[in-house]
């Protein structure tokens, strides 16, 4: 059955992708619009690619390296988590995350101004061009991953027994790119961002998204890469994470000398994951809305419908494949196979309820936000110290499900619950990430509108399907980070079993690991924000020197902005920005587990994950509430736009952007990496 | 031996409260200045009490209900935690530390009077005045709690073998008094100055410390309130606790059948302490200054004199005692004595090195405040990204140096050595603390001398006093954080010992408690800084009320402030506010212990360990660095006092208000206070 149920997993990853470039075909055959909409558009396309050639050239480097010593690792013939095959991999890896992040935004870019034109004629049109090009990318992610994963299994089961763990380096080559994609992302767009607005909106005033401003075509171009391929990166890696983790746990939970049982717990994250991708293609056809009203509402009863085929799905399979893993290592007690299904059950809705969480931390229309917006009638800083009070405080009921889900996992299913539950939560990825990717789509297809003085009907529709973008996003947001906790965990777990050590909290260094590792994610932080800041600076200078240089510019009376220097400059601060953290993150624990050993990196990832889930939590929603808060008085109350209580909303704001759009995000990937990388280098660590 | 060694310790201890009243005689011998200036200062005198008062009769209620709930816990003959041994030893540590607090409080409320009065004659005599008034704090903090665990260690050894534990409800009396007085008076001093600043100084355009503002008394009172009271509740607590987890510890890790051993391991961290006081009081005489650019140097002389003191008679006492702890519980290898001595020059020194950190981040003579005040150039928002950044930033040297500790100590001593570096830390507080009490006193001079219009050179002098006191509270802050994790550790690891539950990662129950003990600080802290917001709009109320109803008073033509009802109001706010927070604090362990048993209340504590020293670390530096920077520009920079950059730097102060005075030091007594309550309320939890 082992080739059967792979091949497939594998059938049904290429029928994802090849729906991907089906939906990619039929975009491009809509109409691109006007000579002024085509002509910013390539501005946008042309800066997104040149963004990712000078990011993957970097990475090319970077990638090579590793592979180099990967493969020059020896074997030591027990965990087996160096090598060749691991390098080869690694390298798959890579090229598949690297890959679906070009194409989701190649897609993106070329979505965005057929979006706007689509917008001429009807809402329902709009959408339905949007959200394809958000299933492009989520599509993308999960066929390239699942076909990856079942490749390399079905490729390396012929090598070797213990050949799962060679597979883990896929894993790690998708946490390479997702690192790099993610902080550099990050970087770059709120460098654009916040570098095109100090002098355009503060020091020119210009409006946004006005074609005079040099750094406007940048700021598009950063919101594909920062919300299209940096999200798309983040979460390939939390799906290969999770799906090659649980399978990882499930080969060693097998009962021994029970092949079949070997077979169905290795595989039932696979083919569950296989069965997301039909669930999330069937979700796609609920999402349909001719009227502003049912936007929301469609988006979602897409992913809710996705959810419902996905969780028959996962009855019919469950009762199929009947695994029934052993509730941990040491000890044979077996559990019953409707358990498993259970915690794929508790991982859906869960990944579902943070989201919502989020949602209400974050929008406009709900307390949190609407009370930051209140304070600041007394200034800016008493927005500030609320925006912060309220990031911090979302923290807690995000964790209580967080936490009653590992418990509950663990009590029906054991530590193969747990890790099945991150494989629940990610399922439906193909439609969740496609719902969440659609929020740029729309963003830039307003941005264009705007530029390209489109009637008032036209910009009216893409602010509303901006609108529902920016909810959406909020719940994408919560979910990443949720899901990224998760797989962390189901990482961790398959540490455990690997290192083969007692991580016990009665072992000094694995408390001296746990303190180290909870300053990571605030180290990390610090050094993302501090790049935005250098980067914008360099930003400051381009646009500055624009205004001063190309006559005509700033009075809008002739005289071209050059939008490429600006996106240059932008695309090296960031990836200059990159590398300090992004060594940071792989380098940590591999020192620490070779100076200290096995016992102080468990204790490190655990502090990571701890302090790392918080801070991912509290930025993010911290940085969501500034935003909407400001938007809550744009949308005319408290004084509305202009007024000193706008002022404050702003300053609150532009703290909130390397919050939510750089750091927060970037302690996804730091929470996953450490723990790939930590496992990969096991044989390297003492003790 | 037993008897003799605790009676030398009873006896220093006694001797360490003796020069405490001695001091404050010599204090109150000194001239108290004219009749306005005593008038003012009788003011403060009387709103410190009338706070202290009511936060007493409030916690009454709560000792009291703890109390009857103690001696009601029966005594399960095992663990031993509960029961009215413990009970009697939780009243009488609350009544030491709620009595330390009353007293050092008194005394420096009539010491600010002297040290203006002093300084009209000479920078040196005012030195003298309000240091003693430190001292008075410092050692009254270990007197009474050196006092007490011996009284208590000589009371209950009649009375049963394991008695030790019992001593330990000294230790939750103790943290009972700190969570309210640091909690309540962190509220209660940023109430009246966020509260008295937004009306006085931008409002009515009065400046600060200005006699016509109504809550210009209330934010004097705060000084008291917050940094005296409420810092020497906090270290008595580490102070208390770190000596009885090393007691509890060392008779755990006694050589079995080995009488002699026992004493010494269980006595060697009290009379440790009392050599500390010792040093401390010979520490003392090394401060002594005549001119300005001396008295930083003094006063950490001081300091290092104590520690060279200490580390000789620590030597001594190794030598005699020789302590020869096992490695850890179940390992029957036996550590050296001298290893054991190391470790108290460890803790020692990073208690120092620590604290030398802090100073760094936060000092306005050095780049991280500088950079901050650079950032202010384009605006508030850009110098609250830098703060925040920097604040984050800050965790790592503190966080290794303690790993470094811990891996070190535990390496040469085992968990013994880790406990025992906790006392060494804080064994040298009759002085430590008493460096850092001196700043307020030093700071409400300078307000004094303000208020009652005193001539320039008398301001000046208060002012050099006040900016070094701004230096040693820094420096203050990181140890008391420092101690606070060490001393978190030393009861962590007394819970790990008495639950007799594994801890291991590898259990689901342990991760799942981490995650909520990580989420807890963030929880706690937003609490604390929106229960800030909600007093100081009390406070704003008040005063508008004042200036509104009061004729004269605003323009300064006549009519008398009310300073008792702003001082009043701001008590009633603080003592509301502080209760939620403070019911989290005991509640989360206990709920979880008593739901989820030992194994997740070890996983939370850990957490909470570990995201809680980070958090404190973040936000004290992040708010010291603030404060500083605006000070850096106030003293001519970038502008100087009423420029643009000022006010974006005035912003970032009143963000970091909450954040360092509030939230960030209530952190260190939620980390222990958690630890005490659930080795307490230990026999009531699940498996």
């Amino acid at each position: 059955m082992y080739y059967v149920w792979l091949t497939i997993a594998l059938v049904i990853a290429v029928l994802g992708l090849a729906y991907a470039v089906n939906a990619f075909k039929q975009i491009m055959a809509k109409d691109a619009g006007d000579a002024k909409m085509q002509e910013i558009a390539k501005a946008v396309q042309d800066g997104g690619r040149a963004f990712l050639h000078a990011e993957y050239k970097w990475l090319a480097v970077f990638v090579g390296v590793v592979f180099v010593l990967l493969c020059m690792g020896t074997d030591d013939g027990e965990s087996q988590f160096l090598g060749w095959k691991t390098g080869v991999a690694f390298l798959l890896g890579s090229l598949a995350s690297g890959g679906a992040g070009y194409f989701g935004m190649h897609c993106a870019t070329r979505a965005a101004v057929r979006t706007t034109q689509a917008a001429k004629t009807s809402l329902g049109g709009a959408l339905d061009v949007a959200f394809k090009s958000g299933t492009v990318m989520g599509m993308s992610v999960v066929g390239l991953g699942l076909l990856g994963i079942s490749g390399l299994m079905i490729l390396f089961r012929a090598t070797d027994v213990n050949f799962v763990n060679y597979v883990l380096g896929f894993s790690f080559g998708a946490s390479s790119i997702a690192l790099f994609a993610r902080v550099g992302g990050g970087i770059y767009t709120k460098a654009a961002d916040v570098g095109g607005d100090l002098v355009g909106k503060v020091e020119a005033g210009i409006p946004e998204d006005d074609p005079r401003n040099p750094a406007v075509i940048a700021d598009n171009v950063g919101d594909n890469v920062g919300d299209v391929a940096g999200m798309g990166a983040d979460l390939f890696e939390s799906y290969c994470g999770a799906i090659i983790s649980t399978a990882i746990i499930g080969w060693e939970l097998s009962p021994a000398g029970n092949a079949d049982m070997m077979t169905s717990l290795l595989l039932y994250p696979i083919v569950l994951a296989a069965i997301g991708v039909v669930a999330s293609f069937l979700g796609t056809f609920r999402v349909k809305a001719e009227d502003e009203s049912k936007l929301s509402s469609a988006l979602f009863s897409g992913l809710i419908a996705a959810s419902i085929f996905l969780v028959f799905g996962a009855a019919a399979l469950t009762a199929i494949m009947q695994p029934q893993p052993l509730r941990g290592t040491g000890l044979t007690e077996q559990i019953g196979h409707w358990n498993v299904f259970f915690s794929v059950v508790i991982g859906l809705a869960v990944g579902v309820l943070i989201g919502k969480v989020t949602e209400y931390y974050t929008s406009e229309k709900m307390a949190p936000a609407q009370t930051i917006a209140e304070q600041s009638k007394t200034g800016a800083a008493t927005n500030i110290i609320h925006g912060l009070a309220t990031g911090m405080a979302s923290t807690w009921i995000p964790t209580l499900l967080l936490a009653l889900a590992i418990w509950g996992c663990n009590e029906i299913a054991g530590m193969y619950g747990i890790c099945v539950a991150a494989v629940g939560m990610l399922s439906t990825l193909g439609i969740s990430l496609g719902v969440d990717a659609y929020g740029p789509v729309a963003d830039n297809a307003g941005g264009l509108a705007e530029m390209s003085h489109q009637p008032p009907e036209v910009r009216q529709r893409t602010d509303s399907l901006d609108a529902t973008g920016n909810t959406t996003a909020a719940i994408g947001k919560g979910f990443a980070i949720g899901s990224a906790a998760l797989t962390a965990l189901a990482l961790f777990s398959a540490y455990k079993v690997a290192a083969k050590t007692e991580l016990g909290l009665e072992n000094a260094n694995v408390v001296m690991g746990l303190l180290v590792g909870a300053m990571l994610p605030f180290l990390f932080s610090s050094m993302a924000m501090k790049a935005v800041g250098k980067a914008a600076n360099a930003m400051v200078e381009e646009v500055r020197r624009q205004f001063r240089e190309i006559p005509g510019l700033k009075e809008g009376t002739g005289g071209q902005a050059d939008y490429a220097r600006c996106v240059e400059i932008s695309t090296k601060g960031a990836l200059r920005e990159m590398v300090a953290p992004g060594v940071l993150a792989v380098a940590a624990p591999i020192a620490m587990g070779m100076i200290f050993g096995k016992a102080a990196v468990g204790g490190l990832l655990a502090g990571a994950t701890g302090a790392g889930v918080m801070m991912a939590l509290f930025m993010a929603n911290a940085g969501g509430a500034w935003d909407n808060a400001k938007k809550y008085i744009e949308a005319g109350h408290l004084g509305g736009k202009g007024s000193d209580v706008h002022k404050a909303a702003v300053t609150g704001d532009t703290v909130g952007d390397p919050f939510k759009d750089t750091a927060g995000p970037s302690i996804n990937i730091l929470m996953k990496l450490m723990t790939i990388a930590s496992l990969i280098a096991l044989p390297l660590f003492k003790g």
